[in-house]
């Protein structure tokens, strides 16, 4: 996790302070379920409620665990201190370190997909209102980084709404597959804890029970988790490299915003560069580097090996504290993305008309030209705009030839970039609905 | 794809004869609904029925394409030599090649997870057969492969089919991601082809109209598929571990299925090895090593570039027939898996009952004896039995001290299997339901 | 594998004739040293050079595996069937099937590393040409997509030619991390056959003994191996990816070669599109795939598992031919690449001369102005430029208090491109040498 | 990073003040060159070894980056506070920030390689001495999990140190690659700055000029950096699931090492937990993740695009602290793995001399008995002890029709494990020399 890419609300998830709360919130519950099932005194239950407003102090619990070298026990140790260790005898009675590290890893990363949710409907309120704005703003659509023909910003604004959308749907499975708790013992047979109080803790802390754990909380779970992780931060690649394109000098359809008072702008004013989109090109990869190290984690050995702890430790919090930032900058530079739609124009035209070209030669052929005569009329005058900079259409309506299949006002047609708009609302309609 | 690790079906799916099979149905529905719409004559469009039966000879179109340099013109090209040209020449009218490619490629997908989903059902059926079977199969659990608990080789079945049924319903989900089709012309604007046509064409082909395309569609459909791909890999990882554990000489609780006649199995009958599972191990990695190229194929530069196709021409057929290979493959493992029970039992008391230490020492404090105490009492004879090889229950009745504590009623019922596998019931509900 | 990105010298390495050829000759090896050392008799080493000419029939020891269910032993018998069974009777005596597979195995990537290299050789003197060609083409140097100074043509192919030279010794490095071969037997202790045998055979083919074996070479040779092919197609890449950004419509300095009587060039001039370096950027992804299953391979169990063997008989052909095309075809890519001076030119001032304004700025400074006033000038004189369209050195030309601190001479200088390319020579010494 | 799994000489290397240190450096040596060339006054370049002994002041340095939005002016912004702004207006003069950024971060990566180097050189040292220590300890050598023949543990050390051996060359070939500096301007046409400054900031920190830069030092070079960190870290993995194994409840040929006073190792003796070599296997995965965003890093657009900082500033430190971590972790663990070779002997035993079954059923067809009588020889008496636990060399000396073929004697020496470690030593001058 690097600080200068990360927001409070996200690195709070992972901080000591949360995963001790709740570590607490486990075991307190854990007994309310014990003492509801007779196992444990009902006063012992109780008394570890004593401690539900404290912040468990992480220096204090560093310091036990320095002599227990063990993180839960130092944890537990320390929790006595707070409600008297006679009241706190019978805390963890029946479960494993991992009932509480494996469920608390899940709360963590159940509340982690909030945050990406919450983030991923934010970008799609930007992405929308910018579709909405520029519906109509006409651009050259582009294969192989060469122009082909006319579209509109809305529509490449819209085409990332949907993209977007499929992955808050990703998102929305992802956090379910996560929002499972297990305590169910050293082995996962409820041998020394009954599945009731499972039940109950899960339900106290909005998750599923796990329905057959070994130790832990099988992986695939967190394979998948992280794996929808990986598309949607592709996702988010896919949009920087469009701006990132549109932003190269020779194209300046669009911009970053730049603050005014940005040092270096008004007097280099052909040099902003998209390092926003540039860094969010980086952080996709980070996110997606850790697909690969999440799906080894799955084949555990036997019960349960402690392979993928170390992992997780770190692909935990970096994967979501980096992909809630990487969201949150993106809809940053949608939001404020200055769109250029005369540069659009222009670069659409620089081959004056040309890209037109395709259009004329199919309307010579349903003409009645051959196919092999509309080629050679197309060709004549393509090689004028081409090589002598001469302009499309007006080469066209000068060629007696062409006239002879097209009159000058079915040429002028072929120019129409209402051809290529009319079905834009449908489009729309499809992407938002009505 | 390595001919060893195919099985027909899924191959089938990938040739080419399948692929222009679908190539022509995208073509007639599409001119279908163009007749529909009066954009055609319906006749050229009831002309292109007339090839309904055929099989394309893939050898001519291949000759063809060495002059045109175009795969789908030199399909149409043959086509038309089927139907006759001057019927075929409203064929592909307004689309693109992207359009049938794409659909078509979908289609294959789609057609690739259904089998994928088909197999993952019979192995379901086959794990759920054996948990079944070995419900009360008790075998020592283990965490860090070191012995912990007792457990039952049913829930290690039951742990698998869990496992294998969320992997089903996201076999589910990313079959529905790829089930769309797109037929919207060069930069997806629909400018030279109605929208109805995709909806006619997608609705015969079993998809669903991608909402907005550009000249393809979009990739993070495919890298969701291929990454749920390499999460099934992996959880067959995971059996095929658990699998290569049993059959180590030293634990020899499972053997993969060894036929009678098999080479070698009888004059040396300690060397059976687990080569179906070592090769589903390896399986599992190119299933796996797919995801981050489809990872890196969502982020095209604007409307598309072609850079996702080398990827995918490798990736489509490569991963779904490998993974319907190991699929089955394990589907073989599970049902044919000889089940050692005495083994596993003799393997429970290797250290003869000093896997019940914990549940003693428990017993101790719970006796009101002081943890130091009750740590002392086991260690001492824990120690007989590690050391002397002695027996850990045997030691204990004639300890003393123990015995003040405990008596030897209570040391028995400590040392009672039906203590790990009360739960069993349960969590076969929780699998498999009632 | 993919036929179309296949070149038919490297896939005959990887052709079972070729692996036959290769295991006849580890054997035929292996019987002549046996009998150097008087373990077999001459005469029956002797005999199996009969078939030193021998194409193998692929189809007959298939025929065999369907029975034996071994590949070893189905060659073993065919062989016998060309050269007597009698004489046949001590080959292979002492070795096990994984003497033959691995050294094998590594004879093949050595020959394919032979190819790599020589066709990175290819790609460097195309590379070294089109240097000096073009060592004072000027062209805008871009940071971030976006102008920054000028540089030249020549400095970009030199920059390429000094990374595919390093890729040159990394490939030569990883020749010889997998040159070995081993013939060292069941676990690597030579207990049925003498260590002279190994270094006989492995003289013979050209490798070195592997100093120490188990059952197989160790994977760190070959995952070391594979990513080393990862980092040269990474290289593929990043020319690919410069190849595709000159060619894009707005910028337009360079072209993929397009052949005049290809279609649709002529009357479509502007749509022509980069496939081949699209191509190399989705090629590069393949090869790179095989980097983590590679590096996977390398945890075998014990002495050996078989883990390994599905994945290498994947990516060790795929991998090594789809780099052995890519190198090709970029090869040609380079070779053939139409460069366009003009456009770089016309490009470099786009802002007309705005891309100066750094420099003028440090002069203004140098020449004693104060920062916050030197500032303020180029800013009055740039904006000119950025939104009425003037030229920015007629500009500071005509501006009275930028001429108090420069003269007309010293603005001139200042536009002088010989200050950016007075160091290339320099440069290209560095790179090719004198 | 994750503070848990790191060393403070390694995590020192990038600290921010260390970083600020290195800059120092390149921005003092370059004023020297620069004054050397008489560029800049000779009293100024004196004037910046003022700070020689400064410890740069952190926090003071992001105050003014939180103005001035910019890393290196605010880095120079504070060296003027400590030099005065007069003496340091020429630092930093005709260089990029890159120039600084990249060379530094080089800089870094070669220190981290040379402690690198070091922990290999501590952990070859470690397994030199075990191997040693065990030349001779018998253990059953194992394929696919399952016995195969005799070995030694001394030849599973040594098998690892062979293989650390490689990578100890692959990290020195690594150091060199990352070994270069570059201050070559903008575009790396050295416009503003003589090439003599680079080769003097380059000797002065060890490093080479890079021969042609861009604005940055091309990232092929940190690709295959990051490779050949995987490899290692692979490798790491190899010896770590071999420590797994061995230390298996039912195998227990060896631990790592337990503290006589750790709790519970008396209590729970069969339970004591292979956590560092579990651990190792994670930490590989962690490390192994960095490489394919590395690989991806390689293609920047142009001149540079900034998308590789975000990966770098993660895994330039996480991945180096995390090996240092682990390979320092696993000489410890090598160090003091306790061996029982006893537990091998009995392993190797556990079905009482079947293992040599191969030998005994080779004499026997050397001996002159067809291969089918051989084998049914063998298979008569592996069957009793298969399954009545008979001791298989005591049934042979029993078996009328085997002594017909070999006489006791013979058949006593198939069973004399000095067959199979008669070449340890040869082995051993292999790896380690004479």
């Amino acid at each position: 996790m690097i600080p200068r890419y990360s927001r409070p609300e996200m690195v709070a998830i992972w901080s000591p302070e949360t995963k001790f709360k709740i570590w607490y919130e486990i075991e307190a519950h854990a007994c309310e379920a014990m003492a509801d099932l007779g196992v444990i005194p009902r006063a012992n239950a109780d008394a570890v409620w004593k401690a539900k407003d404290v912040t468990f102090d992480v220096a204090r619990i560093d310091e036990i665990e320095a002599v227990t070298k063990h993180d839960v026990i130092a944890f537990l140790t320390h929790l006595a201190e707070h409600i008297g260790s006679d009241e706190a005898r019978f805390v963890h009675q029946g479960m494993t370190s991992s009932d509480v590290l494996d469920t608390c890893f899940n709360v963590q990363l159940t509340r982690a997909a909030d945050i990406l949710i919450a983030d991923t409907e934010g970008l799609l309120a930007a992405l929308k209102r910018r579709a909405l704005e520029h519906k109509d703003t006409i651009r050259i659509g582009r294969s192989h980084g060469i122009h082909a023909e006319p579209t509109t910003m809305g529509l490449t604004f819209a085409r990332f709404y949907a993209e977007m959308d499929r992955n808050l749907a990703r998102l929305r499975v992802a956090r379910d597959e996560i929002a499972t708790g297990a305590i169910s013992g050293a082995v996962g047979t409820f041998a020394n804890i009954d599945p009731a109080v499972e039940e109950h803790v899960c339900a106290k802390l909005g998750l599923k029970p796990e329905p057959i754990s070994t130790q832990v909380i099988p992986r695939d779970r967190h394979a998948a988790f992280f794996a929808a992780l990986g598309v949607v931060s592709s996702s988010i690649e896919n949009i920087a490299i469009e701006v990132r394109h549109m932003q190269r000098t020779e194209v300046l359809e669009a911009e970053e915003f730049f603050s005014a008072g940005q040092k270096g702008s008004s007097a280099m004013p052909h040099k902003r560069n998209p390092v926003l989109t540039e860094n969010l090109t980086g952080l996709a990869r980070l996110v997606r580097m850790a697909v690969v190290p999440a799906l080894e984690n799955v084949a555990l050995w036997h019960e349960r090996d402690i392979s993928h702890s170390s992992v997780e430790r770190n692909i935990g919090p970096d994967t979501t504290i980096t992909l809630d930032f990487a969201l949150s900058r993106l809809t940053g530079v949608i939001d404020k993305l200055v769109i250029y739609p005369e540069n659009m124009l222009a670069n659409m035209n620089k081959f004056r008309g040309l890209v037109m070209s395709q259009r004329v030669l199919l309307a010579l052929t349903q003409a009645g030209v051959s196919r092999e005569d509309s080629y050679k009329l197309v060709q004549r005058n393509a090689m004028k705009v081409w090589e002598e900079g001469k302009d499309f259409k007006t080469e066209l309506l000068g060629d007696a030839d062409v006239l002879e299949a097209l009159s000058a006002e079915e040429i002028e047609e072929k120019f129409d970039l209402g051809y290529h708009t009319k079905h834009v609302d449908t489009i729309f309609k499809r992407v938002f609905g009505d």
